[in-house]
């Protein structure tokens, strides 16, 4: 990019629409929060998207990423299907382009995620790699020889639906002990509830450890279950870093310790690849949008000063 | 290659050394079988390869593919560690090419027979695929945009030890409940004789199949096991095909049809890929070795000529 470009990045949540503007450094200039209309449809969802683009869009705006949930294919920008906005078949990138007179690219929220931490964060020049995105669910990017696995429909990186415990809890996605039932925020939560515990995230559960025995078990059992999907994915991947990224991440050590020990446990004959939780926080999915945004309409190299950066400012 | 040139092929097992002479179609032209000198050390081993390809080779012979099990460097030539053969750091391709003058390579036998699928069998042309090699272990070899996955330390594909039954069956690796622990041909046998069956392989257990309710239940929980594991690595990688080679395949629509009604089962939310078994047999191997050794020392191309090979000849 040259001096003054600028590429605008927009991360469509279940809840929340998160954007920013990054300068040619990846410097943030700008950023923005609105609240995602599901209720009110489709359309409403993408006027959310244009509006939050557009109005960060300067004229040396080179491009806009787009990063949402779902089945998302990244080559048409079309959101196949993604249950927790209402979306199906809807062909975000054009609608949004059609408005802006700015090229548009739609990538899925955790392979954006998972490219932010291959360039800027602690998987920068490590081929292979799995990054786990804990939050309401749970999804993961994997790397190998250095490209992010698609998969023969897109779908790859399903993590959170990994079965740890034969004839386990039921998952939402009608399978039976999914990692994602236990270990996931959503399952946290209301694990903890229908023992009793009052909780409104995952956070409330952890500043529970240590004073109710439900909350111990609980969280416990998640860690437990996280381990284990990550000893299978490290068998069949051969992974040489694990990252941990998503909201979750905020119970730093609580979640650490006992996932390190538990994958280490379970790899009897090998060493287990270092876990580290992300450097990028909740901006990691808006960093790689904006990454594939670049790649995609500017020259190879022009985020190249992006990993100069030493320490990454947090967007919302 | 030019009209007469030849490649020879050695397949290094635990029990048994086979090695083919193979022409530029791809059709064999000679083979030989000796028993693997495992008790007799390395310098042993190292001599019967040597002897086995030396048979083989003929003024025409462009190269030496082999493939051995175990921590294998396809780069360096280098057997890093291989319990069944005792090996331990041994630079098997330079040994052999030292003594012919013919250049040598040496590939995982797991990911020789995956590459053999990906160029001659059911895989060809499929850029997403799984090779499960079922024989006295269980390990498969993963294909992601059309490249095998080797992994950080070169051990991907350990997919006999992703851990199916939370403190189930312990495994000769350490951990408990692998899925090897009860799919491969050695634990089928060992369980079916605790339970007081009389077998020396996996065929004698699906021969009592129907018969006698403790084959029919170590049969289960043995494809239990298998498609549970392939639940987790189709959730992960997103798999277009699943191949199943090795010499379990003998038992045919036992296998296949439990293992892909347990897949099937176990993926509520999305399809499942199609399972078939593999059309090489025992010599996946074989032609895997053959094809690397091609693709190393000859030009792009040479082995072009080998898929149009209607049906492939089994060697052994």
């Amino acid at each position: 990019m040259d001096q003054h470009a600028s590429v605008v990045a927009v991360d469509l949540g279940g809840t929340t629409i998160k954007a920013a503007r990054l300068d040619r450094q990846g410097g943030v200039e700008e950023t923005l929060r609105l609240p995602t209309p599901v209720q009110q449809g489709p359309p409403a969802i993408i006027d959310a998207v244009t509006a939050a683009a557009g109005a960060l869009t300067r004229v040396d705006t080179k491009a806009v990423g787009i990063c949402a949930p779902g089945l998302v294919n990244s080559t048409t920008g079309i959101v196949h299907f993604a249950p927790n906005l209402g979306l199906r078949d809807v062909a975000l990138a054009r609608a949004v382009q059609e408005q802006l007179a700015v090229p548009v690219t739609l990538q899925h929220d955790v392979r954006a995620a998972c490219l932010a931490e291959l360039r800027l964060g602690h998987a920068a020049g490590i081929d292979e790699v799995l990054v786990v995105v804990l939050g309401t669910g749970v999804a993961a990017g994997i790397v190998t020889a250095g490209k992010i696995v698609h998969g023969a429909q897109g779908i790859a990186g399903e993590f959170g639906h990994i079965p740890v415990f034969a004839d386990g809890e039921p998952c939402a996605c009608g399978q039976r002990g999914c990692v994602e039932a236990y270990a996931a925020a959503g399952a946290l939560v209301r694990r903890y509830r229908e023992a009793g515990g009052t909780a409104d995230g995952a956070a409330d559960v952890v500043a529970q450890l240590g004073s109710h025995e439900a909350a111990d078990r609980i969280w416990t059992e998640g860690m437990n279950a996280l381990g284990r999907a990550l000893v299978t994915s490290t068998v069949l991947l051969d992974h040489q870093l694990i990252v941990l990224a998503g909201g979750m991440t905020g119970a730093g050590n609580h979640l650490l310790e006992p996932v390190r020990r538990t994958l280490q446990g379970g790899l009897a004959w090998r060493s287990a690849p270092p876990v580290h939780i992300s450097a990028l926080g909740a901006s990691a999915g808006l960093f790689g949008a904006a990454l594939h945004a670049l790649d995609t309409f500017e020259p190879a190299g022009s985020t190249e000063h992006w990993h100069r950066l030493a320490a990454l400012p947090r967007i919302s």
